[in-house]
């Protein structure tokens, strides 16, 4: 069993030709997608109708296949960042190339039930995304200590009044609910804790939210000997959105030199990262927060893109704003697949 | 006669307390300032009086001494980017410091008769520039060899039909009048290579516009044994706005470490770039000339912002977009300036 | 024969629920729609993909008979506009409903081949706008004097440098091929005349553009005695954004009390406008053109649906800006579809 | 006593040329000022430093006459609307002109002390407010019957997490204090009616809030037989955005008809409203509420300058959104100043 990971562009939010390419070609067989990962054009907010559009034409072209994998696309290519989306898909069999140290990539995906929404921010939400994080590492048959990234798309209640709001809230149940199947965070918060105590977090979740979606989806990623293939991953939490050293560390956790050759061994980028609430960035006050014309999201967006964009040579990451207690406050994380060094 | 640079913090575009304080405390003689280089809060375009507010804040806080410095913003703090404003002043004693091989920071200043609206983007302002850096170079006693940044500062047609079109050929004439004066850009273009031969650029210039400015203000830049005192800078070109590798460069330029005691040497950077015309970085899709709801600039500024203050860790960052002719195109310049090591 | 127009509202671009019952209840017969015109809630500029989405969701819902229908969607629901879109379906029979004047509303489409992007906005696409227009006047029986209105969604360039610049010449070209096809603009012009001699237009001309076609698609339609039922249009030039007048006017023409009564009669209502190139309206000067944040375009429907909103007591109004060469200069038109008294 | 009502243009924020030619021209007596009331060209939200830059440059202007004005700017000019400013000066003399039915318009003036940033919002800030009022209203010897508008300008909360929200119940704040003192809001509420029970309000509130003011500023402007001059005012509440019948109301009470002689009358508008929280505008949905890239307050400025630009035939008024507790819910107010028929 071995896990694939393709990574392709988009011309805009409906053009799936890269995917539809592959699978013409018998690259991928659309019954083993698991798994969508994306980052689409619009901007990111409650408005943000690509990534709705990119699920409805990605479901056009798998057809009969459609309704398995997880859909999970954040919206905001600011700066350098390059629309696209990477396809994870599961073969039964084992692959020729070689792991890293004897573990390979694997994958698990869930999904919960539909909430309500009223549910949505609430210890509900919490209990139904952990339950999803375990059946998926259950599935995966990743422990705890293996898994390097949790991905989770929930919903939003979209008749809140204040909708980033409640699609940071939505976020913030996916992260306890990471945090207590992980055994990162320990069990007796409350909601109260809920964007105040930020000194909870998991390290390893990553949450988004859109109006697209009425269920939390939830895939983990984490390397195993019970997979085998090429790939592999490392994460690690950036303390800040000027963070270097965690974009470098990642990279040498996976043993890639910043060559040409090195870099060309990356498969997959994501990162997890929001502005510092206490208004300043080590000590320099940042303007976010307080910008009335462009959304505090698309401004980390930008700058985190930036950021990792420059360390790795190559735009398409998957840079998601809104980390509350997703990596340190202030911070968030930064996770790579790459291919083995052959 | 040495050169002294400070860097101060800003709460909005009036607050100009820091420079108010170091004055009162007799660190800064408001004589000897000959030009003040800041990033101010607002969009960086054609309705941004965030720069014009600052100016007139300064000039009310300096009184008599107002009429002698330049005054060089630009707008648009995306992503980390901090608000600062960075004042060079020259002391005619000579400082204790030690310079960097025998070389210290100079700075020379000089500004253009106003423009006509008429005048803006053509050969008329490419002339005028071009003798207001030779006139800047020589008051500095700085070879063009010995020139690492200039900075230019231009109007823009007020009654144009598209302000940014006005403000980019405003930069353009600036950029060509850095080249010629520096020799990096021979005689025989014409105003039909503005925008669109952009093979030809000066890797030296850096050049904003804004409504705030009838006349074009120019800030020469370099090291020389005419000047002494413990600063120095340097500069390199950037390929495109991933170009780490460009960053780096400038430090080791510089001799300066990643540590945190060799940041702090650090006294200002200053990064010049635009987002690649051609729509793709290094071969991937971006969206930045085609996103509606937010501009080209505040795009590239917060990558940029993003990558070079993750380098410096440090967000007090002067990078202004729109580097049409300076530096390669799709990238642009980073200068830094620096303490030597004690 | 008679016309029949629904208009529906919708939660998100995707929703088509409203047409899905109607079509359920045997309202309405899919394979009589003829065209379908929206306004969608993106930004309406050429990062909109809005319009796409709607347009992809209703073809799912209509399926075999999708590809008979224009679909005419224009971005942007600024201030109380509502996003919805009108249903316009030719019902063969005789209408129980009695006409305004012995003269119904009568519909007309038509299709031009393919644009490539070189022929956007020249003589080229004129000329097949305009052999269009007579079609689908030929079409629906109705002469030239007894056309109010003429909607032509139109492709751009999507390479185009400046995709502002594309989508305006696309509307451009529209606007003259209409004005030829109605004998209201005389041959002689050239490409010169092209967003420079304003004094041309066409005051029925409605032109959109956008990513999401790549022919030309056109509706026409007007009032005739070949035509029964209980419908009827009047369209009226607006002179500028301010001009009540031609709002109210437009109603009198159809005889219409602003009452709740008298307003119930509106079936659909599209308005055409733009920001006076002058930098004034009737001599204030509007910031419109100059602010960096907030597109034009946006400026300028969010005003004219408040005018135009505010007299319908209703802001499901289709009002689309770029009204270049379509009514007068700074201005444009306004066109109402309603029932007769009963 | 007779009050005199000058608008005037802008070129910027920083142009007051207008009124420095009306001092040098002894039209306008700079001692006499009491309150300039404006529009500047910013966003209106939180980093607006338009206000703050028009404030700066008045007081330049004004010299040893500047403290005794309050400054009431209201940022964001969308659509039609016009930058412009409108001041109001006091004449001790009798003036020779008439009033409409024996009365005159009338204003007073009052500032509280600063605000602490916790008083923000709370019942202390309401309370002085209220102060303010009752003391405006006695020194313009007005009753409360007589009121036809109050303006407030608040300080916000600098360091609030979310600065809209700081800024919101600054003006509710302001609301309340002017209801209790006008007799139209009677105590008995507490600080959970903010932004809750919206069935409490005042229709002759305007309330403001920006970063510029540590005080609240009071303006009181009504009719009064112990005033005299041509000039006399009147009010309406709004009951949406839409509400027409209001604007031509107000014409109405001032015996003004809707033709060129009659609009010529007009010396100053004011608007106050906000996007529906239902989401919707008489049934239909409005999308300003979750516009990820337009802020709700330019969308409702954008269309009620729209709708009463359109009636006045200009744009120059002074629309201000934010309109919580300020006339009926969704809705608002409007106010205008003309001269007597001649």
């Amino acid at each position: 069993m071995h896990a694939r990971v393709h990574r392709l562009g988009m011309r805009d939010p409906a053009d799936v030709s890269g995917l539809a390419a592959l699978i013409d070609a018998g690259e991928i067989d659309p019954a083993a997608i698991v798994a969508v990962l994306g980052k689409t054009e619009g901007n990111g907010l409650a408005n943000d109708y690509t990534r709705g559009y990119l699920t409805q034409s990605l479901k056009l072209l798998l057809g009969e296949h459609a309704e398995r994998p997880l859909y999970v696309f954040s919206g905001g290519t600011e700066g350098v960042l390059s629309p696209h989306y990477v396809v994870f898909s599961v073969d039964s069999t084992t692959s020729a190339g070689h792991a890293n140290r004897g573990q390979s990539l694997g994958i698990g995906c869930a999904r919960t039930r539909a909430m309500q929404p009223a549910e949505i921010g609430t210890l509900a939400q919490v209990s139904v995304v952990q339950a999803a994080v375990s059946e998926a590492m259950r599935r995966a048959r990743l422990e705890a200590s293996e898994v390097e990234f949790v991905q989770v798309k929930g919903p939003l209640d979209p008749a809140a009044k204040d909708p980033g709001k409640s699609m940071a809230l939505s976020r913030v149940a996916g992260a306890f609910g990471v945090g207590l199947a992980l055994g990162e965070i320990p069990a007796g918060f409350d909601e109260r804790d809920f964007l105040q105590n930020l000194s909870i977090y998991s390290p390893r979740a990553s949450c988004s939210s859109g109006i697209e979606v009425r269920v939390n989806e939830v895939m983990v990623l984490g390397n195993s000997a019970a997979w085998n293939g090429p790939l592999s991953i490392a994460s690690r939490p950036m303390r800040d959105a000027l963070d270097l050293d965690a974009v470098l560390g990642v990279l040498a956790d996976l043993g890639i030199q910043r060559t040409p050759e090195g870099l060309a061994r990356v498969r997959a980028a994501m990162v997890k990262g929001e502005p510092d609430a206490s208004g300043a960035v080590r000590g320099h006050r940042h303007t976010m927060l307080t910008d009335g014309d462009m959304n505090a999201q698309r401004h980390i967006r930008g700058a985190l893109g930036g950021l990792v964009g420059g360390v790795l040579g190559d735009g398409r990451i998957f840079v998601s704003g809104g980390a509350e207690h997703q990596g340190p406050p202030g911070g968030g994380l930064i996770a790579v697949i790459a291919e083995s060094a052959s």
